[in-house]
C-alpha cells in the first residue's frame, strides 16, 4: 500500500495555553497528510483531482487518535501516512507523527469517497472509488 | 455521572470547500463542551479552576469520533456531554452532537489531569484528580 | 444603518501559549458576527440566503483591527457589529468587541459581493448587491 | 532591515465553502512568517528565544490586510516578510503573499514585546525589546 512522509513545523498558533498542540490541530495536520499522499499517488493537486474525478471530497466517517508525547511550537515533526485498507467506496489510513524519531501521536481514519447527490445537490453521497485511483493507492 | 448540554451554531468558517464542517472543528467543539461541563460542575470558569486546583489542563490522550450525518453552516446543533468514567488521574467523556434531534457525530475522549513537572517545568506530568473535583463530576 | 450584537465565550482553543486569544481567531469571530447581522437583516441563514440570492459569498478585501485589551479563555465578551457603508458591489462593517463593557478589540472590514464567473466557474467575480439586500442593510 | 521568505502550501482545511482561503487563516500564516523571521534573526526557535529573553510573546496590537487575489487549496504561495520599523517596545512588519509571482495578499502588523506583569502575573505588560534583538532585526 502507498506510504508518504512529510515534515512539519509546529507553530505557536497550533498551541494552547498549556503550551502544547491543541489536539484538534493534529487532525488538520493529518488531513493535509492524506491530501499529500493522494497528490503523490495521482500526480495532481487536490483541486485538480477533485475536478478530474468529478467528486466532492473524501470526508472522514470514523477517526481515532492516541496522543503519547506532547509537541509544542518550534518542534519539527514528521508525519508518516499509510493507506491501510481500500474498499469499494471507502478507504482507511494510518498516520504516525514522530518527534525526534519517537512516536508522539498516532491517528486512524476511515474516509468515504463522495459526490453531489444528483437528486438533491445540497447533499453528498458515497460513490465507488474510481479504479484508476484504487490502482495507484494500492501500489507500494 | 454528570451531563451537560449546549447549543451551537455551525459557522461558515467551520466549513470546508465541500460546504460541510471540516472534521477537526468538531473536536474543538467537543473541547469547549468538556470545558462547559467542568465549569458547570465546579462553578468556576476554566481560567479560574485551573488556578484554584493548581494544574495546567486535562489534555486528551485518546479520542475517537464517528461522523454519521454532515452538518453545514447555518445548522443549529446540540452537543450532549457525559462523563463516562473517572479514574485516579484520568477521566473519559462522551459527546453526542445532534442535528434536528438526530445523532450526527459522536465523540469519545480520555483525558489526563496534568500539572507542571516540578523537576522540569517545561514538562507536564499526570497528577491525581482532586477529590473535590471527582466528587462533583460523579454527581448525576 | 443596521446594527447587531452577540455574546460570545472565549474558549481555551481560541488562546495561544501566552494564554490570550490568538489574534487570527478574532477575525473568525468577526466573520460570524457579519453573518449574524446578515441573517437578522434577511431573515434567513447564510446557507439559505446564498442560495436565495444566487451568489457565493462576501469575501473580505480589506480589513484592519486594533487590539487594545487582551481577552482569555473564560471571558464572556460582546461583539457589536454595524454596517458603515454600502456601495454597488461592496460594503463595510465595524466590529467592537467589549469585555466588561470596555472596548477590547475593534475591527473594520470591506467585503465584496461575489458570484461564480460565468466564463470560468473556477473564478469568482464581483456582482451588484441586490436591492432587496441593500434595503434591509440600510435600515436602522 | 531583516527580510525572510518562506514557501507554503494552501490546504483544504484553510478554505471555506467558497473554495478559497478563509481570510483569518492568512493572519495565522503571517504569524508563522513573523516567527520564521525571528528564528532566522536570533538563531533559535520561538520556544527557545522566549525563554532566552525571558518574555511571553509579541502580540499584535494593530494589523491590516488587503486581499487582492483569492488563493485556494493546492496553491503554492510564497510569503515575503520584512521588518518595517523598530521602536523601544514595539515593531512593525510587512507580509507579501505571492501566488505565481503576483501579489495576492499584503499584511501589516504592529506588535508589542510583552512580559508577565510582576505585580499581577495574570497580566502582560510592554517591555523594551532587548538590544541584542533589535540589533539582529536591524540587519539587512
Amino acid at each position: 500500500m502507498l506510504k508518504n512522509s512529510r515534515n512539519l513545523r509546529i507553530e505557536w498558533g497550533d498551541c494552547d495555553p498549556a503550551g502544547i498542540v491543541f489536539f484538534p490541530r493534529y487532525f488538520a495536520m493529518f488531513d493535509a497528510s492524506t491530501t499529500a499522499l493522494f497528490e503523490r499517488a495521482l500526480g495532481m493537486t487536490k483541486f485538480e483531482f477533485i475536478k478530474h474525478y468529478d467528486f466532492v471530497g473524501y470526508p472522514v466517517v470514523d477517526t481515532r487518535a492516541r496522543f503519547l508525547v506532547p509537541t509544542r511550537f518550534g518542534d519539527d515533526v514528521v508525519i508518516e501516512t499509510t493507506i491501510s485498507a481500500i474498499k469499494r467506496s471507502s478507504f482507511s489510513l494510518e498516520h504516525r507523527l514522530l518527534k525526534n524519531g519517537e512516536l508522539a501521536v498516532e491517528g486512524f481514519e476511515t474516509r468515504v469517497w463522495v459526490a453531489r447527490d444528483r437528486d438533491d445537490p445540497d447533499k453528498i453521497k458515497a460513490k465507488p472509488i474510481p479504479h484508476a485511483v484504487t490502482d495507484r493507492l494500492s501500489r507500494g
